[in-house]
Protein backbone atom coordinates (compact mmCIF):
# COMPACT_ATOMS: atom_id res chain seq x y z
CA UNK A 1 0.00 0.00 0.00
CA UNK A 2 2.91 2.45 0.73
CA UNK A 3 4.49 2.03 -2.38
CA UNK A 4 1.48 3.04 -4.60
CA UNK A 5 0.77 5.77 -2.26
CA UNK A 6 4.25 6.98 -2.88
CA UNK A 7 3.52 6.57 -6.42
CA UNK A 8 0.60 8.15 -7.05
CA UNK A 9 2.27 11.60 -4.70
CA UNK A 10 5.26 11.00 -7.04
CA UNK A 11 3.30 11.15 -10.10
CA UNK A 12 1.91 14.41 -9.44
CA UNK A 13 5.03 15.81 -8.23
CA UNK A 14 6.42 14.83 -11.66
CA UNK A 15 3.92 16.29 -13.59
CA UNK A 16 4.83 19.90 -12.27
CA UNK A 17 8.07 18.76 -12.52
CA UNK A 18 8.10 18.37 -16.39
CA UNK A 19 6.31 21.65 -16.65
CA UNK A 20 8.97 23.53 -14.47
CA UNK A 21 11.82 21.87 -16.76
CA UNK A 22 10.12 22.51 -19.75
CA UNK A 23 9.68 26.59 -18.65
CA UNK A 24 13.46 26.56 -17.23
CA UNK A 25 14.50 24.74 -20.76
CA UNK A 26 12.71 27.66 -23.17
CA UNK A 27 14.23 30.23 -21.29
CA UNK A 28 17.57 28.57 -21.05
CA UNK A 29 18.42 28.65 -17.09
CA UNK A 30 20.24 26.94 -15.24
CA UNK A 31 18.29 25.36 -12.11
CA UNK A 32 20.17 24.00 -9.34
CA UNK A 33 18.82 22.07 -6.71
CA UNK A 34 20.65 22.33 -3.29
CA UNK A 35 20.46 19.62 -0.82
CA UNK A 36 21.69 18.88 2.40
CA UNK A 37 21.21 18.58 6.22
CA UNK A 38 20.41 21.25 7.95
CA UNK A 39 23.44 23.64 9.00
CA UNK A 40 25.72 22.48 6.62
CA UNK A 41 26.34 26.22 5.33
CA UNK A 42 23.85 26.36 2.26
CA UNK A 43 22.85 29.70 2.70
CA UNK A 44 26.10 30.92 3.15
CA UNK A 45 27.65 29.43 0.29
CA UNK A 46 24.80 31.19 -1.71
CA UNK A 47 25.51 34.58 0.11
CA UNK A 48 28.95 33.70 -1.24
CA UNK A 49 28.23 32.68 -4.66
CA UNK A 50 26.16 35.35 -5.42
CA UNK A 51 28.27 38.22 -4.22
CA UNK A 52 31.18 36.47 -6.46
CA UNK A 53 29.59 36.37 -9.36
CA UNK A 54 27.30 38.81 -9.53
CA UNK A 55 28.97 40.89 -12.44
CA UNK A 56 29.36 37.57 -14.24
CA UNK A 57 25.82 35.84 -13.84
CA UNK A 58 22.56 36.89 -12.58
CA UNK A 59 21.16 34.09 -10.12
CA UNK A 60 17.58 33.76 -8.30
CA UNK A 61 16.98 32.03 -5.19
CA UNK A 62 13.81 29.84 -4.14
CA UNK A 63 13.97 29.14 -0.46
CA UNK A 64 12.85 26.60 0.85
CA UNK A 65 12.37 26.39 4.74
CA UNK A 66 10.12 24.47 6.96
CA UNK A 67 9.06 27.49 8.97
CA UNK A 68 10.76 31.23 9.24
CA UNK A 69 12.48 33.82 6.71
CA UNK A 70 15.58 33.92 7.94
CA UNK A 71 17.47 32.49 5.05
CA UNK A 72 15.57 34.43 2.44
CA UNK A 73 16.49 37.61 4.33
CA UNK A 74 20.24 36.68 4.20
CA UNK A 75 19.61 36.35 0.66
CA UNK A 76 17.38 39.70 0.11
CA UNK A 77 20.99 41.54 1.88
CA UNK A 78 22.72 40.63 -1.36
CA UNK A 79 20.05 42.32 -3.78
CA UNK A 80 19.16 39.02 -5.66
CA UNK A 81 15.83 38.22 -6.42
CA UNK A 82 14.68 35.66 -3.80
CA UNK A 83 10.90 33.71 -2.91
CA UNK A 84 10.28 32.21 0.19
CA UNK A 85 8.49 28.93 0.15
CA UNK A 86 7.38 27.61 3.89
CA UNK A 87 6.59 24.40 4.41
CA UNK A 88 5.21 24.16 7.74
CA UNK A 89 6.21 21.41 8.33
CA UNK A 90 6.64 19.01 5.38
CA UNK A 91 10.08 18.07 5.20
CA UNK A 92 10.77 18.51 1.47
CA UNK A 93 9.78 20.93 -1.52
CA UNK A 94 7.26 20.12 -4.30
CA UNK A 95 7.53 20.53 -8.09
CA UNK A 96 4.04 22.08 -7.54
CA UNK A 97 5.86 25.11 -4.74
CA UNK A 98 8.58 25.45 -7.19
CA UNK A 99 6.40 26.13 -9.93
CA UNK A 100 4.56 28.67 -7.64
CA UNK A 101 7.80 30.66 -7.18
CA UNK A 102 8.98 30.11 -10.68
CA UNK A 103 6.58 32.91 -11.24
CA UNK A 104 6.99 35.30 -8.82
CA UNK A 105 11.27 35.25 -9.64
CA UNK A 106 12.39 37.64 -12.37
CA UNK A 107 13.15 34.61 -14.91
CA UNK A 108 13.73 37.12 -17.86
CA UNK A 109 16.60 38.25 -16.32
CA UNK A 110 18.47 35.40 -14.85
CA UNK A 111 21.04 32.75 -15.82
CA UNK A 112 20.43 30.65 -13.00
CA UNK A 113 18.41 29.84 -10.17
CA UNK A 114 19.53 27.82 -7.09
CA UNK A 115 16.65 26.38 -5.23
CA UNK A 116 17.71 25.91 -1.64
CA UNK A 117 15.47 22.78 -0.54
CA UNK A 118 14.35 22.01 2.97
CA UNK A 119 17.54 21.08 5.54
CA UNK A 120 16.92 16.89 5.32
CA UNK A 121 19.63 15.00 3.63
CA UNK A 122 17.00 11.53 3.23
CA UNK A 123 13.67 12.98 1.42
CA UNK A 124 14.25 15.88 -0.91
CA UNK A 125 16.39 13.02 -3.00
CA UNK A 126 13.30 11.67 -4.09
CA UNK A 127 11.20 14.90 -5.01
CA UNK A 128 12.19 15.89 -8.68
CA UNK A 129 12.02 19.56 -8.98
CA UNK A 130 12.50 20.02 -12.64
CA UNK A 131 15.87 20.97 -12.17
CA UNK A 132 18.77 20.62 -14.31
CA UNK A 133 20.44 19.07 -11.50
CA UNK A 134 21.26 18.58 -7.93
CA UNK A 135 23.96 19.81 -5.43
CA UNK A 136 24.93 17.89 -2.52
CA UNK A 137 26.25 19.71 0.52
CA UNK A 138 28.09 18.26 3.00
CA UNK A 139 29.55 19.82 6.35
CA UNK A 140 32.86 18.42 7.57
CA UNK A 141 31.21 18.35 10.70
CA UNK A 142 28.90 16.15 10.06
CA UNK A 143 31.67 13.37 9.55
CA UNK A 144 32.88 11.34 6.63
CA UNK A 145 30.54 8.92 6.56
CA UNK A 146 27.72 10.44 5.29
CA UNK A 147 27.98 9.04 1.92
CA UNK A 148 28.05 5.70 2.74
CA UNK A 149 25.29 5.66 5.45
CA UNK A 150 23.01 8.64 3.35
CA UNK A 151 23.34 7.23 -0.45
CA UNK A 152 21.14 8.20 -2.18
CA UNK A 153 21.57 12.18 -2.95
CA UNK A 154 25.13 11.43 -3.31
CA UNK A 155 23.90 8.98 -5.79
CA UNK A 156 22.05 11.70 -7.66
CA UNK A 157 23.70 14.93 -7.67
CA UNK A 158 26.23 16.22 -10.06
CA UNK A 159 28.19 18.42 -7.51
CA UNK A 160 29.11 17.84 -4.10
CA UNK A 161 30.48 20.47 -2.11
CA UNK A 162 32.60 19.26 1.42
CA UNK A 163 31.82 22.61 3.28
CA UNK A 164 33.12 24.02 6.41
CA UNK A 165 36.46 22.92 5.66
CA UNK A 166 37.93 25.68 7.74
CA UNK A 167 37.04 23.56 11.08
CA UNK A 168 39.73 20.73 10.03
CA UNK A 169 42.50 23.29 10.71
CA UNK A 170 41.77 25.23 13.77
CA UNK A 171 43.21 22.64 16.14
CA UNK A 172 42.21 19.77 14.01
CA UNK A 173 38.79 20.43 16.01
CA UNK A 174 36.76 18.02 13.64
CA UNK A 175 38.23 14.63 12.32
CA UNK A 176 37.20 14.20 9.02
CA UNK A 177 38.85 12.37 5.89
CA UNK A 178 38.42 14.04 2.98
CA UNK A 179 39.81 11.67 0.71
CA UNK A 180 37.32 8.72 2.30
CA UNK A 181 34.13 10.79 1.37
CA UNK A 182 35.34 11.77 -1.74
CA UNK A 183 36.14 8.15 -2.78
CA UNK A 184 32.85 6.49 -1.32
CA UNK A 185 30.29 9.52 -3.29
CA UNK A 186 32.56 8.56 -6.57
CA UNK A 187 31.75 4.92 -5.51
CA UNK A 188 27.56 5.93 -5.63
CA UNK A 189 28.62 8.40 -8.35
CA UNK A 190 31.61 8.15 -10.97
CA UNK A 191 30.76 11.53 -12.83
CA UNK A 192 30.48 13.71 -9.29
CA UNK A 193 32.22 17.04 -9.02
CA UNK A 194 33.69 17.63 -5.78
CA UNK A 195 35.00 21.28 -4.57
CA UNK A 196 36.54 21.43 -0.61
CA UNK A 197 34.94 24.82 0.56
CA UNK A 198 35.04 26.73 2.85
CA UNK A 199 31.92 29.25 2.68
CA UNK A 200 33.15 30.96 5.72
CA UNK A 201 36.75 31.58 4.65
CA UNK A 202 36.19 31.88 0.73
CA UNK A 203 39.02 28.70 0.36
CA UNK A 204 37.39 26.11 -2.34
CA UNK A 205 34.78 28.52 -3.45
CA UNK A 206 36.76 29.50 -7.24
CA UNK A 207 36.52 25.90 -8.25
CA UNK A 208 32.78 25.70 -7.58
CA UNK A 209 32.26 29.60 -8.90
CA UNK A 210 33.89 28.39 -12.22
CA UNK A 211 32.03 24.77 -12.54
CA UNK A 212 28.75 27.47 -11.85
CA UNK A 213 30.07 29.81 -14.87
CA UNK A 214 30.95 26.97 -17.34
CA UNK A 215 27.23 25.17 -17.02
CA UNK A 216 25.86 28.70 -17.71
CA UNK A 217 28.01 29.16 -20.76
CA UNK A 218 27.13 25.60 -21.73
CA UNK A 219 23.68 25.87 -21.33
CA UNK A 220 22.95 29.53 -23.34
CA UNK A 221 25.35 28.42 -26.18
CA UNK A 222 27.56 31.51 -25.55
CA UNK B 1 -5.56 13.62 -0.14
CA UNK B 2 -2.45 14.32 1.31
CA UNK B 3 -4.31 14.40 4.48
CA UNK B 4 -6.08 11.13 4.83
CA UNK B 5 -2.58 9.23 3.36
CA UNK B 6 -1.10 10.14 6.54
CA UNK B 7 -3.43 9.54 8.96
CA UNK B 8 -4.15 6.24 7.94
CA UNK B 9 -0.17 5.98 7.91
CA UNK B 10 -0.24 7.32 11.73
CA UNK B 11 -2.90 5.24 12.94
CA UNK B 12 -1.44 1.54 11.60
CA UNK B 13 1.89 3.12 13.36
CA UNK B 14 0.30 5.02 16.46
CA UNK B 15 -1.07 0.51 16.98
CA UNK B 16 2.07 -0.40 17.21
CA UNK B 17 3.38 2.23 18.76
CA UNK B 18 0.86 1.27 21.25
CA UNK B 19 2.29 -2.28 21.78
CA UNK B 20 5.41 -1.18 22.40
CA UNK B 21 4.59 1.68 25.13
CA UNK B 22 2.44 -1.43 26.63
CA UNK B 23 5.65 -4.12 26.58
CA UNK B 24 8.15 -1.15 27.77
CA UNK B 25 5.80 0.08 30.44
CA UNK B 26 5.01 -3.66 32.07
CA UNK B 27 8.92 -4.35 32.31
CA UNK B 28 9.39 -0.45 33.66
CA UNK B 29 12.03 -0.03 31.28
CA UNK B 30 12.59 3.50 30.25
CA UNK B 31 12.62 4.00 26.64
CA UNK B 32 13.89 7.31 24.79
CA UNK B 33 13.70 8.19 20.84
CA UNK B 34 16.61 10.14 20.32
CA UNK B 35 16.55 12.22 16.89
CA UNK B 36 18.61 14.78 15.12
CA UNK B 37 20.45 15.73 11.76
CA UNK B 38 23.15 13.32 10.63
CA UNK B 39 25.65 13.93 12.60
CA UNK B 40 25.31 15.66 15.13
CA UNK B 41 27.27 13.10 17.20
CA UNK B 42 24.22 10.72 18.54
CA UNK B 43 26.46 7.41 18.36
CA UNK B 44 29.08 9.31 20.26
CA UNK B 45 27.16 10.15 23.35
CA UNK B 46 25.79 6.62 23.13
CA UNK B 47 28.83 4.79 23.34
CA UNK B 48 30.01 7.77 26.30
CA UNK B 49 26.66 7.24 28.12
CA UNK B 50 26.72 3.17 28.03
CA UNK B 51 30.58 3.43 28.72
CA UNK B 52 29.96 6.09 31.84
CA UNK B 53 27.06 3.91 33.29
CA UNK B 54 27.58 0.17 32.47
CA UNK B 55 27.90 -0.66 36.46
CA UNK B 56 24.65 1.36 37.80
CA UNK B 57 22.12 0.42 34.68
CA UNK B 58 21.98 -1.70 31.75
CA UNK B 59 21.29 -0.06 28.46
CA UNK B 60 20.01 -1.95 24.86
CA UNK B 61 20.21 0.15 22.00
CA UNK B 62 17.89 0.16 18.82
CA UNK B 63 19.97 1.19 15.88
CA UNK B 64 18.40 2.88 13.30
CA UNK B 65 20.06 3.51 10.03
CA UNK B 66 19.22 4.15 5.73
CA UNK B 67 22.14 2.06 5.32
CA UNK B 68 25.00 0.21 6.76
CA UNK B 69 25.71 -0.79 10.75
CA UNK B 70 28.44 1.51 11.27
CA UNK B 71 26.79 2.89 13.84
CA UNK B 72 25.54 -0.32 15.97
CA UNK B 73 29.38 -1.90 15.51
CA UNK B 74 30.37 1.19 17.66
CA UNK B 75 28.08 -0.07 20.29
CA UNK B 76 29.07 -3.78 20.04
CA UNK B 77 32.37 -2.40 21.15
CA UNK B 78 30.80 -1.29 24.41
CA UNK B 79 29.41 -4.81 24.78
CA UNK B 80 25.72 -3.17 25.20
CA UNK B 81 22.98 -4.85 23.40
CA UNK B 82 22.25 -3.80 20.43
CA UNK B 83 19.69 -4.35 17.51
CA UNK B 84 20.15 -2.56 13.87
CA UNK B 85 17.28 -1.78 11.86
CA UNK B 86 17.90 -1.08 8.12
CA UNK B 87 15.52 1.41 6.93
CA UNK B 88 16.46 0.91 3.25
CA UNK B 89 15.66 4.89 2.42
CA UNK B 90 12.74 5.27 4.38
CA UNK B 91 13.25 8.74 6.30
CA UNK B 92 12.20 7.78 10.01
CA UNK B 93 11.85 4.18 11.58
CA UNK B 94 8.46 2.96 12.51
CA UNK B 95 6.77 1.95 15.69
CA UNK B 96 6.42 -1.79 14.08
CA UNK B 97 10.60 -1.89 13.21
CA UNK B 98 10.71 -0.85 17.27
CA UNK B 99 8.48 -4.11 17.71
CA UNK B 100 10.74 -6.58 16.14
CA UNK B 101 13.26 -5.33 17.66
CA UNK B 102 12.03 -5.04 21.01
CA UNK B 103 11.58 -8.84 20.87
CA UNK B 104 15.40 -9.42 19.38
CA UNK B 105 16.54 -7.15 22.69
CA UNK B 106 17.32 -9.01 26.01
CA UNK B 107 14.63 -6.88 27.38
CA UNK B 108 14.30 -8.87 30.59
CA UNK B 109 17.65 -7.35 31.39
CA UNK B 110 17.45 -4.00 30.81
CA UNK B 111 16.83 -0.50 32.47
CA UNK B 112 17.17 1.78 29.46
CA UNK B 113 16.57 1.55 25.84
CA UNK B 114 18.06 4.47 23.50
CA UNK B 115 16.35 4.11 19.96
CA UNK B 116 18.91 5.97 17.62
CA UNK B 117 16.70 6.98 14.92
CA UNK B 118 17.93 7.80 11.41
CA UNK B 119 19.58 11.07 11.10
CA UNK B 120 16.64 13.68 9.80
CA UNK B 121 15.97 16.39 11.94
CA UNK B 122 12.56 16.43 10.73
CA UNK B 123 10.04 13.09 9.77
CA UNK B 124 10.86 10.94 12.80
CA UNK B 125 9.56 13.75 14.99
CA UNK B 126 6.34 12.97 13.21
CA UNK B 127 6.11 8.89 14.53
CA UNK B 128 5.51 7.80 17.91
CA UNK B 129 7.85 4.35 18.19
CA UNK B 130 6.20 4.00 21.56
CA UNK B 131 8.82 5.48 23.26
CA UNK B 132 8.66 7.24 27.03
CA UNK B 133 9.96 10.30 25.66
CA UNK B 134 12.11 12.01 22.94
CA UNK B 135 15.83 13.05 23.21
CA UNK B 136 16.46 16.08 20.38
CA UNK B 137 20.54 16.26 19.94
CA UNK B 138 21.66 20.03 17.69
CA UNK B 139 25.41 20.33 17.07
CA UNK B 140 27.01 23.50 17.49
CA UNK B 141 28.44 23.50 13.95
CA UNK B 142 24.57 23.52 12.70
CA UNK B 143 23.53 26.76 14.17
CA UNK B 144 21.70 28.22 16.92
CA UNK B 145 18.87 29.20 14.23
CA UNK B 146 17.65 25.55 14.26
CA UNK B 147 14.99 25.46 17.05
CA UNK B 148 13.10 28.16 15.18
CA UNK B 149 13.40 26.67 11.82
CA UNK B 150 12.61 22.99 12.83
CA UNK B 151 10.39 23.69 15.53
CA UNK B 152 8.56 20.20 15.84
CA UNK B 153 11.03 17.99 17.67
CA UNK B 154 12.07 20.76 19.62
CA UNK B 155 8.54 20.92 21.21
CA UNK B 156 8.26 17.99 21.32
CA UNK B 157 11.16 16.41 23.05
CA UNK B 158 11.70 16.16 26.60
CA UNK B 159 15.80 16.71 26.55
CA UNK B 160 17.81 18.80 24.41
CA UNK B 161 21.39 17.91 24.14
CA UNK B 162 23.18 20.88 22.91
CA UNK B 163 26.25 18.61 21.30
CA UNK B 164 29.71 19.36 19.83
CA UNK B 165 30.96 22.11 22.45
CA UNK B 166 34.19 21.66 21.51
CA UNK B 167 34.08 23.42 18.81
CA UNK B 168 33.09 26.80 20.31
CA UNK B 169 36.60 27.16 21.74
CA UNK B 170 39.09 25.67 19.32
CA UNK B 171 40.08 29.23 18.02
CA UNK B 172 36.12 29.71 18.10
CA UNK B 173 35.86 28.02 15.00
CA UNK B 174 32.47 27.83 15.12
CA UNK B 175 29.62 30.71 16.10
CA UNK B 176 26.55 29.80 18.01
CA UNK B 177 24.80 31.36 20.70
CA UNK B 178 23.93 28.76 23.41
CA UNK B 179 21.44 31.17 25.20
CA UNK B 180 19.55 31.80 22.25
CA UNK B 181 19.20 28.18 21.16
CA UNK B 182 18.13 27.55 25.18
CA UNK B 183 15.60 30.43 24.87
CA UNK B 184 14.26 29.58 21.65
CA UNK B 185 14.08 25.90 22.57
CA UNK B 186 12.03 27.05 25.78
CA UNK B 187 9.66 29.17 24.10
CA UNK B 188 8.84 26.37 21.80
CA UNK B 189 8.75 23.81 25.71
CA UNK B 190 8.85 25.17 28.63
CA UNK B 191 10.17 22.25 30.23
CA UNK B 192 12.16 20.86 28.12
CA UNK B 193 16.01 20.13 29.78
CA UNK B 194 18.71 21.37 28.87
CA UNK B 195 22.25 20.14 28.47
CA UNK B 196 25.35 21.21 26.74
CA UNK B 197 27.68 18.57 25.92
CA UNK B 198 30.77 17.37 24.30
CA UNK B 199 30.14 13.73 23.44
CA UNK B 200 34.16 13.52 22.32
CA UNK B 201 35.70 14.99 25.42
CA UNK B 202 33.05 14.40 28.04
CA UNK B 203 32.35 17.64 29.17
CA UNK B 204 29.08 18.50 30.09
CA UNK B 205 27.68 14.45 30.53
CA UNK B 206 27.31 14.57 33.61
CA UNK B 207 24.47 16.37 34.07
CA UNK B 208 22.81 14.15 31.21
CA UNK B 209 23.76 11.29 32.48
CA UNK B 210 22.21 12.63 36.38
CA UNK B 211 19.13 12.72 34.67
CA UNK B 212 19.21 9.30 33.22
CA UNK B 213 19.74 7.51 36.14
CA UNK B 214 16.44 9.89 38.32
CA UNK B 215 14.61 8.95 35.46
CA UNK B 216 15.10 5.06 35.58
CA UNK B 217 15.07 5.20 39.19
CA UNK B 218 11.34 7.07 39.39
CA UNK B 219 10.48 4.74 36.56
CA UNK B 220 11.09 1.65 38.96
CA UNK B 221 10.12 3.20 42.18
CA UNK B 222 13.28 2.64 43.52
Amino acid sequence: MKVNVGKRILSANEEYALKNRQFLTERKILCLNMISSPGSGKTTILVRTINALKNEITIGVIEGDIQTDLDAEKIRATEAPVVQIETKGACHLSAAQVNTALNRLPTDNLDLIIIENVGNLVCPSAFELGETGKIAVLSVAEGDDKPVKYPAIFARSKVLLINKTDLLKVGAAVDFDIERAKADARKLNKGIEIFATSAKTGEGMAGWHNWLKKQVKNLQGA
